[in-house]
């Protein structure tokens, strides 16, 4: 995933470059203000929990965004309590430190990047199941889980943690609640924010602060536990999670329909919408990600149509369902077949992982949706832009939730002078404005960060992003946790 | 659904009678400030935007939770456009007068009741659907549109909108948004908030706020659409929705099953939360709820069993998953039948509507949730209150989500002096606080308003209400959005 987007993330060091990232205070009083933060966590914490040498704390500075920021942060510290994290923050607030919040690492718009002198605070070490209830169908879990480790801790009962994020062996519970995180499944199960009941949150100072219940329903205040989900670490560090858990599916069908364009495919999404079959798994490949695939897996798929969806059915009804999607998909022209269990688990595979790591190339991966109507009419302008710019187009997209993931590219050359072509960065900012023209978003699921900032307010408006900076302030008004983000309170 | 809520309510005016609600100022200045206002508002609006007799004033005042604050509103306004909303606000807040938002008026927690002074916003003008898109499975309307005549729309499309709450033919979709109302079917579709995609608000200001999206999935910034979703009309005014809509199942089998008492019929939830088979509707009635039921109806179904449970599966698999459930619940001792259609029609009208008004009796009609898994010792508890207090039970639960109604009830007595008697009240406390201390919430789905005011703190914690009134200042920074409700920033 790393490569996949770091044209898309080169772009957006450089539009920041002029703002407020680049600034390393290298002054004899910053380097005493940051020595004396470090003796001060030295003095409060166990030696074992902070990180301080150079290339950990150069680790920890990044995320699989591939942006860096200039200068590094002083620490890394990986707190084994809720205490701790409590500990961690009332230090960097009376010494205004940033905190920069960090689960597995694996973001893909740089919300999880340290800037110079900041504090990383991990939770890789916060990875207990507290607690898996079969009867109430929940978990209560830390914040450093993997999601895929719960998932299979509660198959066992029956049960499944619904969200499931490309990134699901390698990410954390924790992280996929600061950045909402959707998935394959996330068209029928809805994403992150619809799986998690409650939370308890350190906040800046270090206030302890439950949100949320054990109970499937609620309204009692403000939705507090909804805020906190996608938030990017901006208002609190979760500490605890109360999950929803779903029954594990008792039967799933898998089907695959090859078209022979890209806008025949989405068309084939509409003829699926229009059955109200409600698919498990809805997903898109054009033929530039077939042909990847093909490169990388010594597959044939592209031979075989030039684009594909593959959709899944769950439950009792599955088979049922597919009929119908295998009939609504063969009616506007698709070549429809049903999977067995060991080549749908392949297919999946493929869509998730096949395309293999890119080399030699300039690249930027995106995350945009658009409403489901309209995916034809994105794939065209898509294709479009590629063309005008002289630039490969490859997309898969969750097609059920309208949520694409189109990547750009053109070969390195010596002339590019070690950095992207400026025509990449040109078709990036072509693409994310032709989403929000069409009524779509600027980020369907991997968030803002520091990646997605120079759209933020054209999507969400000027009014929005001033409420959000104040409700911010509510929860932080020293403003320490990731403050260099797309709230961007500086 | 009035009477039903009329003891706890009082329940709730008295808690409060010493707080801030009693407050009628006619003082000379008073009487000349509103004068003030209301030719303002003849100056600002259409004279056919305000009603300002006496009676229709009143009739504002009040919700179906029939609790009645001493004075009555100055106006009450219907803006027909944005704009009207827009002027409405912008007055308020320039003369500083308390703003009460109005739906249908069918609210059972008193979120819409109107203080002396106050100007009620009323939405019953706003009822038109603005767009249905079948392929994007959305929909676009005002705030006063009956949630019941939405779904009638989008059916013709093979489309349902999900939240169901009892009062669905009569409430709104502005009410149910800032009630985050519940219903039958969120056992399985998810509460309100899990349909609304996206809103329009005019905050206290009169500032227009655009939040969420046109997408099924997005996360730029924070979840503000969810904030909104329950907020019972503190931080403003919604005057636009958009909604998910999702596929009408294709079918639907329903299934009654008879136990031999309430704590069976609890085992009987878990059973069938352990056959991992996920009900579109799973309603528990108790022997006072079915006593009541044949009373009303000349029914017999307290000669069938001591409890019931009501289960409806929907989808392609529906009748596969009713087996299932046939089989655990006969399992644990059920009589179970599977309903033809109008047999299952009859018993879901039962269930909503059969107990019929009740005359010469005190009671309160409570709202409470706990984890499924402890059903059965709620319903215990909430037996034994009855007793303790020689009151009479009836329990109607929405048993999917762990959602009681307990109707806590007793004869009009010549030495009440016109008031329940105080072992009413206190009952109906040892009820709310059972819920707390089994891990479960103050209210299911009807709302915290100002019924639930003398619990909100014991669930929530004052950190998390101090932080909830920083945030409502940040919306409504005078305060003027019903500011005697849950918030109280007085």
């Amino acid at each position: 995933m790393t490569a996949d987007h770091l044209a898309g993330n080169s772009l957006a060091v450089q539009s920041f470059s002029l703002e407020n990232l680049d600034h390393v205070d290298r002054s004899a009083e910053a380097v005493e203000r940051r020595a004396a933060f470090v003796a001060h966590l030295r003095r409060v914490l166990p030696l074992e929990r902070l990180a301080l040498a150079r290339d950990e704390r150069e680790a920890a500075a990044t995320d699989r965004s591939g942006i860096r920021l200039p200068g590094s942060p002083v620490a890394v510290a990986f707190p084994e309590s809720i205490e701790e994290v409590q500990i961690l923050l009332r230090a960097a607030t009376s010494h205004r430190v940033p905190v920069i919040p960090r689960g597995g690492g694996t973001g893909l718009s740089g919300a999880a990047v340290a800037s110079d002198g900041s504090l990383v605070i991990s939770t890789e070490r916060l990875t207990r199941i507290l607690e898996i209830s079969p009867d109430d169908e929940i978990a209560v879990v830390q914040p450093g889980v993997l999601t895929a480790d719960l998932d299979r801790a509660v198959a066992r009962h029956g049960l499944m943690y619904a969200p499931d994020p490309a990134s699901h062996e390698i990410s954390t519970i924790g992280g996929n609640i600061a950045t909402n995180a959707g998935g394959l499944h996330c068209t029928k199960y809805g994403v992150t924010r619809e799986s998690v009941l409650g939370l308890t949150v350190v906040l800046a100072d270090g206030t302890l602060l439950h949100t949320g219940r054990r109970t499937i329903k609620g309204v009692t205040g403000f939705d507090l536990t909804g805020l906190f989900v996608g938030s990017e670490g901006t208002l609190g560090i979760v500490v605890q999670a109360t999950l929803r858990l779903r029954p594990r599916p008792v039967k799933t069908t898998t089907l695959t329909a090859f078209f022979p364009s890209s806008e025949a495919a989405a068309h084939g999404v509409t003829a699926i919408v229009r059955s109200r079959v409600q698919a498990s798994v809805l997903e898109f490949l054009d033929s530039g990600a077939l042909r990847a695939i093909d490169t990388a897996q010594q597959t044939d798929l592209a031979t075989r149509g030039t684009a594909l969806l593959i959709a899944q059915t769950d439950g009792y009804g599955a088979d049922l369902e597919a009929d119908v999607l295998a009939a609504a998909l063969t009616e506007v022209g698709a070549a429809v077949e049903v999977l067995d269990e060991l080549q749908a688990g392949r297919y999946l595979w493929l869509r998730r992982s096949g395309r293999g790591p890119f080399t030699d190339t300039w690249f930027v991966g995106e995350d945009v949706a658009v409403p489901r109507s309209v995916l034809a009419e994105m794939i065209t302008t898509i294709g479009e832009i590629g063309e005008r710019h002289g630039l490969e187009v490859a997309v898969v997209a969750h097609a059920g939730d309208g949520n694409l993931h189109p990547m750009l590219s053109v070969a390195m050359s010596p002339v590019d002078g070690g950095s992207p072509p400026a025509r990449l960065h040109q078709a990036a900012d072509e693409l994310v404005r032709a989403a929000l023209a069409l009524g779509g978003t600027i980020s369907g699921e991997h968030g803002v960060g520091i990646a997605k900032r120079p759209w933020l307010s054209a999507e969400i408006g000027d009014t929005s992003l001033q409420l959000q900076r104040r409700l911010a302030e509510v929860f932080d008004p020293a403003g320490i946790l990731v403050p260099h983000t797309w709230l961007a309170r500086t």
